[in-house]
């Protein structure tokens, strides 16, 4: 075999790293199935990301790779109202990796999932000609907060500004190298993104969170609850760090409001209600879609770096 | 985009066929992560399938494809004496599919999750330089039945011979067309295994799923119970369909204990106990590892015919 390893040492080693004496594990790695201990409602949610689509060898370390991946997971429990508690991780690797590598992606994925307080508790390892990492997490909440439940009158509130993880792409695609700490900040964004797990967003009326985009989370809440989101970018430039952000826009000669708006894999979360936490933006009204925006916005494409770069 | 379709068509369409009005799926399809009726216990397990690693576009539909790595994953919940409730799907797309390819690849898993009374509850479409399927199952066991469970005196069972995935595939790798039921079953069961939802394992003190193949399963069981597994080759010869099956390896000049013992993909279920139902090809006894095994085996690859043919 061309692989300097295989897959049993792969899976011991993960195992290893995974390992939990946590309770609700009640059968982890190493049987056909895992045996998890769960409530009467389970949330369940899968995201993948691929080689050269989602991230880069040579733009992220493994650890990071690890962090991103298992943080997009995570997050679509978090913008359910909900709290993390199991993963699976599905790995297709290339042969090319050291074990090594592999060990650094998994302890990358235990980290983050150590911050949700979950586990990882099972998975698979297959072959292929790209690396392509594939994870479910499973949660739970007591009232699981849907798209559907923005009302009029609602306010519209983010956890923090969007755009850090679009303008990381930008510099490592355009090769600039900017020496500050936003610039520093938006390349650590883009290689795995902070998740806020302090934010308590559990009066919301509906939830989602921002991984492709505001602009598309947005028409998505406003769809599913028959309302229209309404932005208002005076608010949005009161943002916390917007000037810092609006500021590197500016070095590269782009409209920050494309990041904001458009950006995408910040998972930040964009809810709706009555005097949440966060950051206001805008307020929930009749009609549909997203109505405010003023900034001239390109389209968002689904394919991330592959094509559009 | 190069792509004929966009992501949201892909999903809409995806939502469709996925569609269910059961009262276990709480918020389906269309929002952060499903909501899912569920118990104390969760099962939960995960498989991916990788083009040209585990199956090839000329070789199978787009529907068998789907049905394949849909019955892994149930399969492994059925080998833990359990039934399987919900699924989800990521599938990693070129770009060159066209969209009633992947609608019959959906098809596919929603025709295999039928038959194991489970539903597609949620995934992820994302692009990729081959097609890669990930697909984790949830489902529910009154008492799990794990690897480790085995005493020496058990009798070792089968639900069926496995061997015919590994059949079908020697056919397809050597290009032989050879015309008859059991080349047609061979090649049947490479496609699309047959999964047996009828035999009643529940008195198994010890069960896996022959999906890496016999001797690799048999080595997990014994290692996990601290006892042998003592196969016997004139059980083995007296299953129903062994002579079909060494009469087709004859065919080829192959020894049909290849195909048996090393075939894996089978989802055949491998379990020890007193008086099961199915086939009896051993007995437990103390020792470790598997005895019995008279014929040549060549050792089993996990890396499937990317390499090894």
């Amino acid at each position: 075999m061309a692989m300097g390893f295989v897959e049993g040492d792969v899976i011991s080693a993960l195992q290893k790293i995974f390992a939990t004496d946590d309770s609700r594990v009640v059968v982890g790695i190493g049987d056909d199935a895992a045996v998890l201990a769960t409530s009467a409602q389970t949330l369940a949610t899968s995201d993948m990301a691929v080689e050269d689509v989602h991230f880069k060898l040579e733009w992220s370390s493994a650890f990071d790779i690890g962090r991103k991946i298992t943080a997009a997971n995570v997050a679509d429990i978090l913008s359910m109202g909900g709290r993390c508690d199991f993963l699976t991780a599905s790995v297709a690797l290339t042969g090319r990796e050291t074990l090594q590598w592999i060990e650094n992606l998994a302890r990358g994925m235990k980290h983050e999932a150590d911050l949700a307080g979950a586990h990882i508790v099972g998975g698979d390892v297959a072959r292929g000609a790209k690396v392509v990492i594939s994870m479910t997490a499973l949660g739970h909440a007591s009232t699981p907060i849907l798209r559907s439940g923005s009302n009029i009158g609602d306010g519209i509130f983010i956890s923090s500004l969007p755009g850090w993880s679009a303008a990381g792409l930008e510099l490592l695609t355009r090769q600039v190298a900017i020496s500050s700490p936003h610039a520093e900040k938006a390349l650590s964004e883009f290689s795995a993104p902070t998740l806020d797990y302090t934010i308590d967003f559990s009066r919301a009326t509906a939830m989602s969170d921002v991984s492709d985009s505001l602009l598309i989370q947005g028409q998505q809440i406003a769809s599913a609850s028959h309302v229209s989101l309404n932005f208002d970018e005076a608010l949005i430039a009161q943002a916390p760090e917007f000037a810092d952000l609006a500021n590197l826009a500016a070095q590269l000669n782009l409209d920050v409001f494309q990041w904001i708006y458009a950006g995408g894999e910040d998972h930040v979360l964009l809810a709706t209600g009555i005097d949440l936490p966060g950051i206001r933006i805008g307020t929930v009204e009749s009609g549909s879609g997203i109505s405010g925006v003023k900034s001239k916005v390109a389209p968002v494409s689904w394919s991330h770096f592959d094509e559009s770069k």
